[in-house]
């Protein structure tokens, strides 16, 4: 696996951070020399790259292992929509191109998004509790039709959140960075998280948003609100979330993503009332890893014939700016 | 409660059938007598009233205390959709107006049926099982938008559920008694059990509809295919779904209504794989009672002018005729 495959020198080189299954990249044969790393080997490849498709996007190993000065590769491809765990300041400084995975989750998340949100105003889980006890208890259900929603992130996943919460009847409000036509900015983030009856965090992880939902944004949620984080984990103070459901400050959460992945079985947070914990799988459909490759494939065609990549993240900023 | 109210002889007398909590009939007052029965004196009252609102819509009494000759309420109105609990030949063939709660649960059911839909789709079962166990396992799951649903039952709940699970992406056909705009007819029925990914059972509970869904529809279904049943239970053969189940013919289940309700602590049904049990409850949205109360109170004041009623069941078909 660690050995570049023969063809000839001038071919540029691809080098794959691996991650099980490999991707399919056999479209690039007599196109590209494929090479692949670890963790631990990446340092000393990475120099020798032209291009760096990051398919272990669970590794923070690009930020340690970014060459500071000297030779490094002209184009990183992360397959994921976030880009935290690769940017560093030498990547951000530098010439290089990063473009990410923009469009590939963001149907999938929206329905994940919309699942949980009915199933908690369904109590479904009070439901599957019962059965396993072989009992039968009516409850009365919430209706979600003309309830609202708070997004925050307006990006390509965002704006999906909102079409399908909508779609069901569900007024949602999009919180971006800047305020723009159908978005609101930071200054009515408060105003909104406070008449919201979904709170959904799907923000890119950059300094501004890092811990952003925290004690006294938990405080300003109505005791009848349910907090869903899609986004990245790093996004909630973590034990602030869990006080907030342990005096019923809110009426319950679902968190997909952690500060620490996966979590260990010692977490606390896999017993907390009211708290759903799923494995940082709400964009991860079947076929999903197959239109990861197919999606790089396709920017690979472009950057070979030299033309401008789509997908380009904005490294000051953090994530593929929008409308 | 069951001692006549005071009020001149002349009122019209309102018979309630029973159940907890009471409706809220006091917009009646110095206009109806209120009477209340339960299912020991239902028969002994019902010659002397002119109204019978059948508030316990889950009991079979009516059915055994209609009177066969002689006098009888005019009017009766239940609280349900379905009025397979109450209908009998006498009552058929007389020329009592059966009415029924047409509306009320159309938008409530149709978001339950896309949270189990969605459930399903995103496994969110197993996630609560692993949770359970604190365990991270990361699965891929299934994407709803561009799947097949099948929606047997024309009336207003299976028209509501059509347009949610369209607005999620889903292609969903609508199955009637007879074919017309946008419904088809049974005929073609077995052909869209066959390619469909989800098979929503809603419809009124008839001769022809009884048992509908047996050992032989199961079996033409996909592997791959999720029944779910909101009409009522006696559309199924229950043991050919556990069967169907257990033998893998489908995929999963969700049951909301069941040939005996409510399931006793024995039932085999609370334990087959991939069924999910719930007590009756996907029409019943906080303030659901309310709202049955004052559509009764609303179709009072049009009895009550002499102006003809909306939801008038056609009693030998047993349900509403729509579109």
């Amino acid at each position: 696996m660690t050995a570049p495959e023969s063809g000839p020198p001038s071919l540029p080189t691809v080098l794959v951070l691996d991650a099980d299954p490999l991707p399919r990249l056999g479209r690039l044969t007599g196109r590209a020399r494929i090479e692949h790393a670890d963790e631990s080997t990446l340092a000393e490849r990475l120099p020798s790259a032209d291009v760096l498709l990051v398919w272990d996007f669970t590794s923070h190993a690009v930020r340690r292992a970014w060459p500071g000065e000297g030779p490094r590769p002209r184009w990183v491809h992360t397959a994921s929509a976030g880009v935290d765990h690769l940017m560093c300041p030498e990547l951000a400084i530098s010439d290089t191109v990063v473009t990410n995975a923009r469009g590939v989750f963001d149907q999938p998340i929206a329905e994940y998004v919309a699942a949980l949100v009915l199933t908690m105003a369904k109590d479904l889980p009070r439901t599957w509790e019962l059965q396993g006890q072989r009992t039968w208890r009516h409850r009365e259900s919430m209706r979600v039709a003309g309830t609202r929603a708070c997004v925050v992130g307006s990006g390509p996943i965002g704006r999906a959140i909102v079409a399908t919460l909508e779609a069901l009847g569900i007024g949602a409000a999009l919180v971006g960075r800047t305020a723009r036509t159908g978005v609101h900015g930071p200054e009515d983030l408060d105003l909104l998280l406070a008449r919201a009856d979904w709170v959904i965090s799907v923000a890119p992880l950059t300094e501004q948003t890092y811990g952003m939902f925290d004690a006294r944004r938990f405080g300003l949620m109505r005791p009848s609100a349910r907090f869903i984080n899609v986004g990245r984990g790093q996004l909630v103070v973590e034990d602030a979330l869990v006080e907030a459901l342990s005096r019923r400050w809110i009426a319950g959460a679902a968190l997909d993503v952690f500060e620490h992945e996966p979590l260990t079985p010692g977490s606390p947070l896999w017993q907390v009332p009211n708290l759903i914990v799923s494995p940082h799988m709400s964009g991860d459909t079947i076929g999903w890893r197959e239109e990861l490759g197919t999606q790089f494939l396709e920017l690979y065609d472009l950057w070979e014939a030299g033309r401008s990549l789509p997908n380009v993240v904005d490294k000051a900023r953090g994530y593929v700016p929008g409308h």
